[in-house]
């Protein structure tokens, strides 16, 4: 049997074992969904028949070349899928969409399973839940209080067990914040990294479809299997690498800028994680969260509503009753504004942005909470513009700075309700963050979902860079190791070489090893250490070696082989053999 | 004497060889100013007194450390120069700066000296010269003839030799289209590249400071010693290198897009212009020209027009008659615009990029006409608005692609008004541009200014890349060449190792040279080639040479050392000496 949060591993074991199929999967998810006490979480569902005859066709394929092979998921409403009606919570905006979104395409080709589609806040405005005439979804913890929003729906069918994963949209934390409030991974990634053709705007130029799911892993492999260019997605970009250190120096909120809207344990439990990522070797460091705060100010504060404005205003001039009093209140501000005023918050952002570069310049990355607390739903319907805003105030500024965010379960209040944090770094450093958030996650213990399960997969950033395998000066600690320090170089792991090396002291003043591979000797090899370091970083390296250094391949006792030092032949003439210490560090300390 | 075109080698020699001082230079141009016929050029002049006083305390000072040591240079009046009035060709509007802008406190601690403020069209609004209350600059050329704009009074300045370089600003092409029309370089580099905090916006998010000199050579020192991050500036960046090949391959107007006004001897300069760049060696490639021309027109005829309203406004408001009618009609036209409008036009801009986009997968970088024609100021006077139209049909897309543009002067009409071609490329191409613009002006012969004056000096984009020396499978034209050109690497030279190098055949498969350094060892070198490629492509390439190749230092028969092939030492043991052959090519075909 699966557990009841359905992390990719688990499913993949099952089928793997051939103790589950596909179709076995969809149907039992059915009854789950069938059976679910909270009735607003979806807006349409897969038809039976056709979810089965996918699940058939599927199994008739084969897993091979499939990564999503046979893993169910949902999207939100505001997501195109062929044949199902895209209503973006609004039944008189509704149409039934004529083929799928790239990313739903992708992740079809790819043998994921659509269950279904998700309530979320009409046109993705807001962060609570509340604003849909198809019901506001509830946290998976507790009925009386809000899913967080807008992608509401998507985020409850993962916590409550539904669904493997889910897509949701993010332009102002939409991603994050259903995710801090149903225990789960929300990963809002890089604008234009996953295609938005076919997704209803909401601001166009800030708008991104983010992923829910149970693990770190998990929102990765959906990532890397659906994104790319894609010409139909004007914000379309390539996907591409931007490397972190291993170690991160974390950016959080000083005594001045942490606000919790009173709310004391989920101020607490800030505090744990930051004990806890100091406890992972972490470094922290206060950053001035004023500029941050002013940029999230302006998404809905200012001009960039007209954003919004400017993505629903055909609609909006036929059925003006048609919209939901709260999302037509905040749509309509936007006629208020000039073009000249559009420029003038846009030249705002840009500044606020200068400003927070120089808070960057302090840290790799920023760890905040994800929201500062939670409302009731009956609190934030009675307050629906004041409480939402008070949501978003670590998340809106993420997209208008065109940086990525992870958010992450990070412990529960003693009623039971779930808190999270979220890191937030430059464009593109997914890898990265996912990373630190796998990490973080496990240390912090509180599990995915409603029943708080341990995630089982781990996720680490692919080493993006070449291996260099360092044998004499460059060592950990020695003269020379600052070179690949300043290079961002890290040290993967202290190492042996093959048994057909020897080392040699060689007549250079500074004194220096010379490592040769010797066909037919057998030693106990040579110590050494790999470090790790980018492409462009290992470019520099290498043209800087003096002579008589060299970068050839060095093989290990574990048989890899890696770009390594060696020496040239002349300077072997006549050089100690030294061979019998073992390594470079024993020889200084004990020749 | 010093020759009227002021390119700085000029200048620097003179002054090197004591022929001249910078006070005897100023003064020269005080009178050249004070005698030339176009009065409408500038609207202020530093007074004498200070000018002599500084030129005095420079020479004092001397030339070390100051790289525009004595040079004399004008700035657009809507750049501050501290005690001065900016005016941006508004009298209601001016204000004494109260300190530099910041590109101008770097030219000045670089040794430039200031001789005033130029003619533009009023607040940099428009591309002609005629748009101004203190009259209308002509080309140098002709009187009857505009200038060009909108820094107008900054390019005739430099046609006319009366400075050695000057500062305009470039929105739409008003650093470009003013070049063409008085035959000189101008230098549109990366928004954010020159600071521009201290100058009077226009359109904030697309504004650049711009340079008109007479030389490639002149124009990228003058980027290099201004350039750097400002937190004053809020689109601020700092500066990298964008590398482009050596031969680009370069984007041209097709026959259906091919439009000159009318103007068929401007048609037939670009085409000698194109014939030019093939018989340099570079390849031509047709463009479809469409989504830059969709582009060019929103500026002026969708909502960023908006941008000058809030550069304006509050201006505006207190002083609508004393504005320009002109430049107030198009001013006022921006506040027809909604923010839903402007982000609709953002949004088209962001999906015409992306059609772009597959433009320049044809090619590096597009060479265009720099203005499809010129006007006389009878003509721009009648039809101020569609006239100017025309002049940015070239220029216009730009700034909104976030690329850059160098013009540079292409040939003369037979009534010997100058026509101007411009390489157009991505961000931070501006030594690569460089390199390209300097090659063609000198091929075409048009040289500078009102003397046609023919370039002195040279510029050549550095190579920001690691040199490498090849031996072997990877000399041009042999079996592993396609891994260095997959890696955009290109042949620098051919060369001849050191005389204590031997080459030896290994007993590999396939088979392989070994070059290694015998100390001690003369003889007559080895053939090898040098090739040049970035520190990433570098770095990739190492990394995947097998084993028993390695990277250390070659030094070859000039001294010069350089990364390059070596072999591991036990791969030398029995392997054949074919030093005698003189090199691998050699070997291979004569064994």
């Amino acid at each position: 049997m699966i557990p009841e949060q359905l992390e990719f591993s688990a499913i993949h074991a099952a089928y793997a074992d051939h103790t589950l199929t596909p179709t076995e999967l969809v149907k039992m998810l059915l009854a789950r969904i069938a059976a679910y006490h909270d009735k607003a979480v979806f807006i349409s569902l897969v038809p039976e028949e056709c979810l089965l005859a996918e699940a058939a066709s599927l199994e008739a394929e084969g897993p091979s070349g499939k990564p999503l092979y046979g893993i169910p998921y949902v999207v939100k409403d505001n997501i195109d899928v062929a044949g199902l009606p895209t209503t973006a919570a609004c039944p008189a905006f509704a149409y039934i969409a004529e083929k799928d979104a790239t990313t739903v395409a992708r992740l079809r080709a790819a043998g994921a399973l659509l269950l279904g589609k998700a309530n979320l806040d009409q046109f993705a405005t807001g962060l609570n839940g509340t604003r849909s005439p198809y019901g506001a979804p509830r946290s998976v913890f507790n009925l009386a209080y809000v899913s967080g929003g807008s992608s509401s729906g998507s985020a409850v069918s993962v916590g409550a067990g539904l669904a493997a994963f889910s897509l949701g949209t993010d332009t102002a934390g939409s991603g994050r914040v259903p995710a801090a409030f149903n225990n789960l991974i929300g990963l809002k990634p890089s604008i234009g990294r996953l295609s938005a053709a076919g997704v209803v705007p909401a601001c166009k130029s800030l708008d991104c479809i983010s992923i829910f799911a149970n693990c770190a892993a998990d929102s990765m492999t959906v990532l890397n299997v659906a994104e790319g260019y894609d010409p139909a997605d004007a914000y379309s970009r390539s996907p591409s690498n931007h490397p972190l250190p291993n170690t991160p120096c974390l950016g959080v909120l000083g005594a001045k800028d942490k606000d919790f809207a009173g709310d004391r344990e989920a101020a607490a439990l800030y505090e744990t994680a930051l004990i806890q990522a100091q406890s992972l070797g972490w470094e922290l460091v206060e950053i001035d969260y004023t500029p941050f705060l002013d940029i999230a100010a302006l998404l809905y504060g200012g001009a960039f509503v007209a954003e919004r404005t400017a993505a629903t205003r055909a609609f909006m001039q036929k059925h003006p009753d048609d919209i939901h009093p709260v999302v037509r209140a905040i749509i309509e501000g936007g006629h208020k504004f000039s073009a000249a005023d559009a420029f003038d918050d846009i030249y705002k952002v840009q500044a606020l942005r200068q400003r927070t570069r120089a808070e960057f310049a302090k840290c790799d990355v920023l760890l905040l909470p994800t929201a500062p607390t939670i409302f009731t739903v009956e609190e934030m319907l009675a307050e629906p513009v004041r409480h939402n805003s008070t949501l978003g105030i670590y998340t809106n500024f993420v997209n208008l700075l065109d940086m990525i965010a992870i958010a992450l379960p990070a412990g529960f209040r003693s009623d039971g309700l779930p808190f999270g944090v979220s890191f937030v770094g430059p464009a593109f450093s997914e890898a990265a963050l996912s990373g630190y958030a796998d990490k973080l996650h496990k240390a912090l213990g509180a599990g995915a979902g409603f029943t708080h399960a341990l995630p089982q997969s781990s996720y680490e950033a692919p080493v993006d860079g070449v291996t260099i395998v360092v044998a004499g000066a460059h060592l950990s600690g020695m003269a020379l190791n600052y070179e690949l320090i300043s290079l961002g170089a890290r040290l993967v792991r202290q190492a042996v070489t093959a048994h057909d090396y020897k080392l040699y002291a060689l007549a250079t003043t500074p004194l220096k090893p010379g490592l040769a591979q010797t066909p037919g000797f057998s030693g106990a090899g040579i110590a050494v250490e790999v470090w790790s370091l980018s492409p462009e970083a290992f470019g520099r390296f290498v043209a800087a070696l003096p002579a008589p250094m060299g970068i050839g391949r060095v093989t290990l006792d574990d048989g890899s082989v890696h770009p390594g030092f060696l020496c040239e032949a002349y300077a072997l003439e006549g050089a100690e053999d030294i061979t019998s210490y073992g390594g470079w560090r024993a020889y200084l300390t004990e020749r």
